[in-house]
């Protein structure tokens, strides 16, 4: 923390004061290499040195002739924590269930707190594009994300959307690991989560959420039960 | 996520798979760059741009002369959920306190089923280290950070150790923006959880983590009262 930081460190944490003071938000462009050279006085070396860093950190991104922008997610990788370096994947998928169930049940429930009839809408947008992709028997990873972000999202606290890529991994390795349908059980979960918001109900939002984690919960057990390793 | 990666990303996802194949661990040595430039097949500037890329993702560590390392905390950043970006600080304080009074209750009880007694004493031994910044009228910002890190991994849940670099961000942000000393509130609950591990008493554990953060929480309360603007 308290070490000697080299240019080209200074020069990234230099761009990253320039985003914040200038309010740049996620996909608004930076000035160009020229531009940001006077700006920060560095030379080009330096300067798309520190673009480099910043870009492996999710923070801005370089586009060939276009400049530089800001990335979306600003700033969180698609590994935050550094899930790749745990070995044990299979306790993995066990824990990062149980950390879903310490905090999404409670996000959906601020969620009905704090939804819009328009937040409500877009769930429920959501929700039927999950159930169109099962459907079409396609995979409804990414639509099934974008449920759990939109609660994260309309449940008004900065720190859950952040958290967001953490519980993308989960279902993510979930879906990998178990090859999981259980489609009836998400479907009627995801609508009874959806209702719930609806009607501004957190108690209702929050079991809705805790039936469905334990759907997945039992779903792993039985599972593990039957592949002992 | 689907994007061309260019030949350093490449190369710094080699690294990364070399890491893991190999059980590298934390402030452990890599190979010589001479040695990986033979290995990945790659020249030494493009070693040297994947070297930087993973030194800014908190993956490695090239100390000058000496070789380069596994970092510590591998993969994770200081701030791996980008909350320099978030600018409304105040409610990112409060926020962070929400999401804490969701998972460190629950870290603490899981501590409480799964400690050793070894695990026990090391966590008295950081209360300790606690008061003693206390008594001394130091700032007890770090020691409070490990004692409650210590009940991460106590805990036994591969992802609680994990989150702990946000949870260090929650403490910081709290003790800078309200400079709470909560001295005796701190050091009594810390104490009560720390006898509850000691049993092995899950729900006191629990409980007595709850008392802690309600502390806070109520210290805020009663801070953003006195400092509406």
């Amino acid at each position: 923390m308290e070490e000697i930081k080299t240019l080209t460190e200074r020069t990234s944490d230099a761009i990253v004061s320039y985003i914040i003071k200038q309010e740049l938000k996620e996909g608004e462009r930076l000035p160009t290499e020229t531009e940001l050279m006077k700006i920060l006085d560095v030379s080009r070396t330096t300067l798309r040195e520190a673009i480099k860093m910043l870009a492996s950190r999710n923070i801005v991104e370089a586009r060939q002739g276009s400049g530089i922008f800001v990335s979306r997610n600003t700033g969180i990788t698609d590994d935050p924590l550094g899930f790749v370096f745990i070995k044990d994947k299979k306790k993995l998928v066990s824990d990062l269930l149980e950390f879903r169930m310490m905090i999404e049940p409670r996000i959906a429930a601020r969620a009905a707190i704090n939804a819009t009839q328009k937040d409500a809408e877009e769930l429920e947008y959501l929700a039927r594009e999950v159930e169109k992709m099962y459907e079409l028997g396609k995979s409804h990873k990414t639509e099934d994300a974008k449920f759990h972000a939109k609660l994260g999202e309309i449940s008004g606290n900065l720190v859950f959307p952040n958290l967001m890529p953490i519980i993308f991994q989960a279902i993510d390795m979930f879906i990998a690991s178990t090859n999981a349908e259980l489609k009836y059980e998400t479907i009627d979960t995801h609508r009874a989560i959806v209702e719930a918001v609806k009607r501004n109900d957190p108690d209702a939002a929050e079991d809705a959420m805790m039936m469905h984690l334990i759907y997945n919960r039992n779903y792993l057990r039985n599972y593990n039960d039957r592949t002992i390793d």
